[in-house]
């Protein structure tokens, strides 16, 4: 095992406590540890000569089978998964900021090397969903993957509903809770998601799409205002990651060829129906809802972050890759038989992203005005044109009405049908011209 | 494959569109297909010759691979299985009554021969529950599996608590809309719960309790009344079927020898608060909490039948056995190599059902009783001096108040904490013997 923090030391604690779990458990054995500091006191009972501060001496040790990282990050995470799978070693890791940027060079390596490269824990924390999409879902053409996959987001948003305060506000309280870190930009500026969500991605529909090119919107410009605007039309804010195919004809061999199946990637806040699945996932949990062709929707509900829950889909990883190794009576490696192609997940389409204004997607729209008659009138007209077809358009007091000095103004809120994005923005940029509209305040996607 | 009705025909469907599917699907081939009647016509295009009425044609063909059992119902499903596993053949099946009554000898069969019985649509349709509890939460203890698992009893819950209306009415509108069956026996009084709540308690805890020895309840004597006063004191009605380990202390390795491990497995109406992640959960849909150490709880949510769903889970089941026979390089069987454990999923440890009277649960009771003052205080006493610990009693207006000729009566509701059970029944018994309790009218189970 490469690192001993949290995670590692909840992996730990399984495998040191076998009583009571699958029988699989005990044939495990932790050989070597890799730490930054041999001195660290740790809440572990752990054998004499287990640790090292030498990664490099735990990949390369030959009575190790797989290597399990749990460092996290970049470097030294990519070069010792790396290093691993060239000595045939199966590697379980929990690292999804490297899978999501550097997993084609990782499986390539892997599928040249026959090895397993496993990563239950880098999406969802303890909640199968790995798993699940490559072993149970292959039969179907999935249309979407939608999900809840950051908890510390969660964890706000649901505050701020419940409360309804601010974002900074809750932002420093979950940091003094410990459920945010000291520096929340990964979570709060959407890029774990984004890195979660290029992986199920891949699971998913077969082929990679380029992570620095997913649109990514976090919630640290979100506005208290609009989860109160949100709740009374019906829904709740959440932090969505969304994998969709584009376009709802039933695929042709086509889309196996050349330019790929086309997928709309994303990562915003998002309005959801109050009675969606998804609706409903609170707090730190984590949901992912998966749709596909036949089997409908089906969803995986769980938590999305914490010691016990990661420390779980890593044994389940370990226990997979000893589970098949009995199978193909592989002692050292598995290189001698070939590898299940479900388990190894391998990339078999070519996929890309489509063009923004080309996708289609409901939409909340806040607009500043003045406070007069016939505004609503004008707004619906530049939607109109712009062939924006609209649900609802309710108006607000504004923030500054009556207040001294400033005009009075009031707050015009959209909610859109199913549009496409460049007429959507063009009814936008209409609307910003119009003398009445003192600003469009926040424009957000809506399920 | 052995039948071809809804699910039948679902699976042959995908396995005649393999295009956007996983390649693999496109790599299988149906070789023959047993049905009742050549002649009916059927709305898929089958290669001429692939039909035979003979069961055991398709079981015995050397071209066979894989069988997959679709004709639900014991025998002769149970005898076909076996011939298919004395053969040498992989099975794959949707049949939860032959699992749960005859699963013992299946899987020692199937152990002796080295073969795989797949079993992923025998609960929750197209939910992936049996393979994660299989392959994904091997590291943990399992504290308990509750699930919402048949979706006819749920949907007329469901409709029960959104209309108010009365249990017969709502049947009488699902048989017609196809949503139960003529003769409901199987999905009202709980059986079908039975049968699946057993084969998830095999998968959880690796071992078997007899499937005929389940406390099981359906929903056919449930009164709309209880649904209502459920509703008013924050709960929503469900039919569960729940698999817990008894005791909370860690579990030594004593639980895996002579008596075992002790479980507490049962079917019934249950109040579930509405914060709760299974009280959302409507209509004909289904959902398995599984709580877990480390893990937490996580929940599998989906469609809990239907053509699409189940053939999607069968597909699933084909896939598994596919991969890992190219991982083993298995030809025409499996029986070179060994099994993976996990997918093969044995039996590992004794499970027995523990005597009812020393399980703890909360309660729900419905009295029927005078209107007078000082009932509830003597109903309090009675509990109480039972150790029964109270959480709540309310009053309500009895149906018979004012009515002429009939005393004035009225509706004392008592949730009671968690207790034990034997308690529970002796305080009931000092409160019926009460001489202004008419009636203990109801008692479900809280969460």
């Amino acid at each position: 095992m490469l690192g001993l923090g949290t995670v590692g030391a909840g992996v730990a604690s399984i495998l040191s406590t076998p009583e009571g779990r699958h029988p699989l458990v005990a044939d495990l054995q932790l050989r070597r540890i890799a730490v930054r500091d041999l001195e660290r006191p740790r809440p572990l009972n752990l054998a004499p000569g287990l640790l090292t501060t030498c990664p490099e001496a735990v990949v390369d040790d030959p009575a190790v089978d797989i290597v399990v990282e749990v460092i996290g990050g970049l470097e030294p995470a990519r070069s010792l998964i790396l290093r691993a799978i060239a000595a045939g070693k199966a590697v379980v890791t929990a690292n999804k900021a490297v899978i999501a940027r550097h997993g084609d060079e990782i499986a390539a390596a892997a599928a040249e090397k026959g090895v397993y490269v496993l990563i239950e824990a880098a999406v969802g924390g303890g909640i199968p969903i790995i798993e699940p999409l490559k072993q149970s879902l292959g039969g179907n053409r999935i249309q979407r993957v939608s999900g809840i996959i950051n908890g510390t987001t969660n964890y706000i948003l649901s505050r701020m509903a419940a409360e309804g305060a601010a974002y900074g506000e809750v932002l420093a309280d979950a940091q003094r809770l410990g459920y945010a870190e000291a520096d929340p930009a990964a979570d709060v500026e959407g890029g774990d998601a984004a890195d979660k969500i290029a992986i199920l991605t891949r699971l998913a529909y077969g082929g990679t799409v380029p992570r620095p090119a997913i649109p990514t919107e976090g919630i640290h410009q979100l506005d208290a205002r609009d989860v109160d605007y949100a709740a009374r039309l019906g829904f709740v804010v959440k932090l969505l990651a969304v994998a969709q195919r584009v376009g709802s004809e039933p695929p042709k061999p086509a889309d196996t060829t050349a330019a790929g199946l086309q997928l709309d990637v994303r990562v915003h806040p998002t309005l959801v129906p109050r009675g969606h699945p998804l609706a409903g996932v609170n707090g730190v949990n984590n949901a992912i809802l998966v749709e596909g062709d036949p089997v409908g929707q089906v969803m995986f509900y769980g938590p999305g972050a914490g010691a016990g829950p990661t420390a779980s889909a890593v044994v389940a990883d370990i226990l997979n890759i000893a589970g098949i190794r009995q199978a193909t009576g592989g002692g050292s490696g598995t290189q001698g038989g070939g590898l299940d192609p479900l388990l190894a997940a391998g990339n078999w389409r070519q996929c890309s992203l489509v063009d923004g204004a080309l996708t289609t997607h409901r939409n909340y729209v806040r607009l500043r005005t003045s406070d007069q008659a016939g505004v609503i009138g004008q707004i619906g007209s530049c939607f109109g044109q712009a062939g924006v077809s609209i649900q609802s358009i309710v108006q607000y007091a504004g923030e500054g009405s009556g207040a001294a000095g400033e005009a009075s103004s009031a707050e015009i809120v959209v909610i859109t049908h199913e549009v496409l994005e460049a007429r959507f923005r063009h009814a936008l940029d209409a609307i910003e011209a119009l003398a009445e509209v003192h600003q469009v305040a926040a424009c957000l996607r809506t399920l």
